[in-house]
């Protein structure tokens, strides 16, 4: 982006998948030209530390020291402290790596210092070298809660504790009300220097609605004059990872790409789908809106890339 | 010990010194008969956790899962959370091995449930398949302060950040005054069944003295039916680890077995010290306890096990 002397290109991302798109971004835009809002309402406490996965990983990503294999936790992991937690009868369900405990060691740590979560990250993005700016959505805790054929669990119980395999009736999102979205994420929605609004291809249920349905985030996308790109997570009636598709059969919607569409009918302006969903190109357009049918799936840096310049030129042509 | 029916052994300890000789004694007395009442006024809040050193070297050798080396910490220990931490900006002054900070999560995650630190201790302990009781001296806060020549230090910023190196003055252990003894310890002091009190050869100063500064602990001591032995830290004018001799220096005291038995006057019955101290014996003796000498330096598992039996029938000897 280089029509304006600062452009900005803001992306709202979950875990995995948003961060494959991020990395893309960051790849061909200068890094101050980039802003990663991430989702915090999956984060929880755990063992007395203070977890956000969704940040982790795409700071993770961002900064080259992921897992590219499992596609969360770092690279070159080993699993000590879990063994030993394990031994000492500690709940062992969510796997915390050496170092990666070390992030939520020291998260937690400034967290109870009096640091934000926005400085905390800050600090954290620093130490491990990365230039893009990474914003949790919100400062103040949110926590998805899941109705499901088992009760309401809480997101990390359904998502990693019970694998996803609750059929799902709904979701909450405890504190939404009171949370207040990040400042500088709500700035620069608001700013003239922004250029395009990319929604990642990530859960549009837990990870991108929670973003969506802080005071104020909806109104300034609405009032936004960049064009809102929103990528596809749903490929042939599959999710590329994790529950997307399985939620949407549970939520007896169709398991398409267009049904991703409609969910984001009035926010986007435009909708990336795979070439695979090529032929629902025509009803996504007749909901009322642009459809780019391009590849979506990002196995290599190169897609990763190729996507990512894809979507900008969308915005430069909408712009246009 | 068999004189009684269910005789017991009670065995006051520090770190290294204390868990040698009672390892010994665990491994000449039947478990049941052995209970280990431990320091707990070096205990320390770091990165957010609640950190026993004391409690954890005697847990971690009488377990057999000690590095024996190093005297602290566990065998087979990886540093990755460590050297993770480091990279983000954390204090790092403290040794933090992967599978020890387990213990510190696991016990701060039980000790924020509400379970006392007692509890706490006896869960890991029996994790460990420890079968020998492990005490801490108390379940309340006590933290030793070190009057220094650089103003009053916390007993780990003395002992590990600034590695013993400034002069000291005197200790102060906040908190002492409303701290409650360990009732299981206080009641092992006044049992009819007690047949033996051991002082191991911890520093005297900030080892056993928080434990005899308890309220009720000298009371009981001096009411105790069961012989009272301590065994010296200083041997030849030299402590065999850590500061204790570099201590007695500081505070003007002759480094020395003598001084020791001296700062334990009136309260120990009979005072063990090492060969190469045999001809302190007449003066110790003149102090009014009995004095026993015999190689206290414990560097094979079976010089603690020798050490053990030969206070043990110490023991039998003045009782009988």
């Amino acid at each position: 982006m280089a029509d304006s002397p600062n452009p900005q290109v803001l992306a709202f991302s979950g875990g995995v998948g948003g961060a494959k798109l991020s990395l893309g971004l960051s790849k061909v835009l200068p890094a101050e030209q980039l802003t990663v809002v991430a989702n915090t309402a999956d984060d929880f406490d755990h063992l007395g530390l203070r977890i956000c996965p969704d940040l982790d990983t795409v700071m993770y990503t961002l900064s080259g020291v992921n897992n590219t294999e499992q596609g969360w936790g770092l690279a070159g992991e080993s699993w000590n402290a879990l063994a030993a937690l394990e031994q000492l009868g500690a709940e062992t369900w969510f796997q915390l790596g050496d170092r990666d405990l070390a992030t939520h060691l020291r998260r937690t740590e400034l967290l109870s210092q009096g640091h934000s979560l926005t400085e905390v990250s800050q600090a954290l993005c620093q130490s491990l070298g990365m230039a893009v700016r990474l914003l949790p959505m919100s400062d103040d805790p949110v926590s998805t809660c899941v109705s499901t054929d088992e009760g309401e669990l809480s997101f990390q119980h359904y998502f990693v504790r019970r694998q996803c395999e609750p059929a799902v009736s709904g979701f909450r999102f405890a504190g939404i009300e009171s949370a207040k979205a990040n400042p500088d994420f709500l700035d620069l929605l608001l700013s003239p220097r922004l250029q395009a609004v990319i929604l990642c291809p990530s859960n549009p249920f837990v990870s991108i609605d929670p973003i969506l349905a802080l005071a104020g985030v909806r109104d300034a996308l609405a009032a936004c004059q960049a064009p809102i790109i929103a990528v596809s997570p749903i490929v042939a009636g599959m999710a590329i990872k994790g529950p997307a598709a399985k939620m949407m059969a549970e939520l007896n919607m169709p398991v398409t790409a267009e049904a991703v569409a409609e969910h984001y009918l009035g926010l986007v302006d435009c909708f990336v789908v795979d070439e695979s969903d090529a032929k629902l190109a025509p009803q996504i357009e007749q909901l009322g809106m642009r459809v780019d049918v391009t590849q979506t799936i990002m196995t290599t840096l190169a897609d990763r890339e190729r996507l990512a310049d894809r979507v900008l030129t969308i915005a430069r042509d909408m712009a246009a």
